[in-house]
């Protein structure tokens, strides 16, 4: 089915934020066998939304349209689809009461703007908001679908995922289905390059890359009649990306991210991990505790950025800082080895870098990042070279930081046969 | 002049990749006057291009588009672009000789289809690209301005800061100059309803409220025919929004963020920080060091994720924990005191809450946070209660917690004289 996207917003006109919600959408059509041909973005603007609307109408089966669904004046989304579709807007009493109990829940008192959002187009499909006052709105017109959504993508992903998915599913005449397999320690280029030969003959399924910071995913998707046919076409190429990778795979879990992976054998092995972090500053333990039940494995996170906190917090010698320098090997060794000892973790994680614009050097330009991992009474630092901004840097620092713990307990024998 | 961008790519419409470029062009475009008034993305498909490009012309000045300017059989932007206006493509002889260095630069050879990319539409301006092969393309038609930039950010960007932007300024005929103002601790709406009259007065400057996490942005637009009289116009309205919002109004400096403001203040009064941090974990000192010398000022941070780090690291009671919980006031008010006992900090932030998705209870639901602030003395704990989902509800503990020591070293009256 011919898909087109219209996002609403004067801020993404304006370039004031990026359009992440477009790309969100386009990949979850993607996901379901709906083909996106456009994406459009308009501002709010009753004129040009409505044109857009038609014009979308005329050449797409499925439109879907994100933002302008807010309480205020500027908000006119809805109203001017339901002109556009000639249905009057009718109060939906269990909106109504949706948002008042939203108000009561969060302590806070609606403004009279607020029960305008209790507004549906007549006939429409109301969508619960979970997540904030804005319901979605699913308009079936003539053969045409036209979903409304709200723009926070706070809002939006939430139900996206548990509500709209579904019912494009079920829209569907066959059964879409995709495997995930995602690789850690091996550039895009070189992924593809390795398996250049399966994605030439690709049909059904299919397999495409995309590149993510640090990390490649590969997502494998087939159409077949039924879930256990799609899944059948789905397994070999899995298991021949699993021949070609090998240990660079850290899951085949669609929702499974490398901190699960990694929280998840801590746990297994009964180990608690410390955190020390120079450049990157608390992001390393921060994506640790996104894993529930991080509280057990994360002893402590230890932000030691200044080379007193180093000496201070967890004993680098002085003389190592002055030799070598804050972003060495020797500095990342006494890190890692001085975390573990000051708080009596089992394993620990330390990175020392330069994550730029300034501090770079000849010897050590922006980008030269040490990451140390003890685990198992030994100490493993490896030296990195990273390109892009300082937050690139950080944020791939901190996803090689957490595969080289994975990668080391792997190695260990014991956890390589129980999992 | 009424300016509308087009990217060019199937990876964006299945959504591979974020458009970026968007973006980029979308800021660039309105920070010297041109109104974006649509945006659109289509696949490499000729007929869907010619139309939107046809579409485009009919109801814009200035079009803009990016991608497809690659040389493989795939890339036909400029070749449909030249189509529709009619134009046959010649050989350009300067980007042969360009090309061919660029090749012999970089120590590779040049394929047959590279040579595709020497063709430009008859009459085009050639604008030289430094950073790859595709060059951009200025087409001027009928009153209508066509650019064509190469898809790829790094051959994109450099190319319109140094040669798109000072084009296009040159074509209008006014000075666009702007101010952002930045406000924390106050709702978008809110604030929104505190200036409706200056917006709805609003012609020239315009005024436009942009909501961020936890903050809101005001931006003050003036067109003038020289700078100086745009200074003009911008001044009262920057200082009418002073009034009115007073110290909820953290800089009025467009580059300035608020952990730079932080950091600034405490670098004055001669300040040191700890930031012991539960549910962000790690998220605020991380903050903290995206401010360059910001390793003057933050002593240690600290994740103190478990109950037991509380205890062990910063000296929470045991019966504090066990008698109002983790997330509690008390809590918040020993993790700020024993942050700064335990690292000689003058200055601590420390956030205890509930970030969700589970944990949440009838007296403490999901998005209950703590922060507390030791300063000059003495803990004053705020309670919060955010929505929104784990990683929104942890980014507006930052920014309240950034926003909250801000505020205290205002209270400070010397600080409040010098600044």
């Amino acid at each position: 089915m011919i898909t087109e996207l219209i996002t609403v917003g004067t801020e993404i006109l304006l370039g004031n934020i990026v359009n992440t919600n477009a790309q969100f959408l386009a990949q979850k059509c993607a996901l379901i066998g709906y083909s996106v041909f456009y994406q459009s973005t308009v501002g709010d603007n009753e004129e040009r939304l409505a044109d857009q609307l038609k014009t979308a109408l005329r050449r797409s089966d499925v439109v879907i349209l994100s933002g302008g669904l807010g309480p205020t004046e500027d908000d006119l989304t809805k109203e001017t689809a339901a002109k556009v579709c000639k249905k009057k807007l009718i109060e939906d009493e269990n909106t109504k009461k949706r948002i008042k109990n939203y108000f009561a829940r969060t302590k806070r008192k609606p403004s009279d703007n607020n029960w305008k959002q209790a507004l549906v187009p007549e006939g429409a499909i109301v969508v619960d908001n979970d997540n904030g006052t804005a319901p979605g709105i699913i308009m079936e017109i003539d053969g045409k679908t036209i979903i409304l959504l709200p723009g926070p993508p706070n809002e939006l992903i939430p139900m996206v995922n548990s509500k709209i998915v579904p019912y494009l599913k079920n829209k569907m005449p066959n059964t879409i289905l995709s495997a995930m397999v995602k690789i850690c320690g091996i550039g895009e280029s070189k992924a593809e390059s390795m398996i250049r030969d399966l994605i030439d003959q690709q049909t059904n399924p299919t397999i495409a890359t995309y590149a993510k910071t640090g990390e490649v995913h590969i997502r494998v998707t087939a159409s077949a009649s039924n879930e256990k046919d799609a899944k059948k076409k789905i397994k070999p190429i899995v298991e021949e990306l699993r021949k070609r990778f090998g240990d660079a795979i850290y899951t085949v879990k669609e929702e499974e991210t490398l901190e699960h992976v990694v929280v998840r054998k801590l746990q297994k092995q009964g180990l608690t991990i410390c955190t020390a972090e120079s450049c990157t500053g608390g992001m390393l333990s921060s994506r640790l505790i996104n894993v529930p039940g991080a509280s057990d494995i994360l002893k402590i996170g230890l932000v030691t950025y200044s080379n007193r906190a180093k000496r201070k917090f967890i004993d680098v010698n002085r003389d190592t800082l002055k030799k070598y320098g804050a972003v060495s090997k020797e500095t990342a060794k006494e890190m890692a080895k001085g975390a573990v000892f000051k708080t009596d973790a089992d394993v620990s994680l330390a990175v020392t870098g330069i994550a730029g614009p300034d501090g770079g050097t000849k010897e050590k330009p922006v980008g030269t990042v040490f990451i140390g991992c003890y685990y198992n009474e030994s100490v493993v630092v490896e030296e990195f070279h990273f390109t892009g901004d300082r937050n690139k840097i950080r944020e791939l620092t901190v996803v090689n930081a957490l595969d080289l713990l994975r990668r080391r307990m792997l190695e260990n024998h014991e956890e390589k046969n129980n999992d």
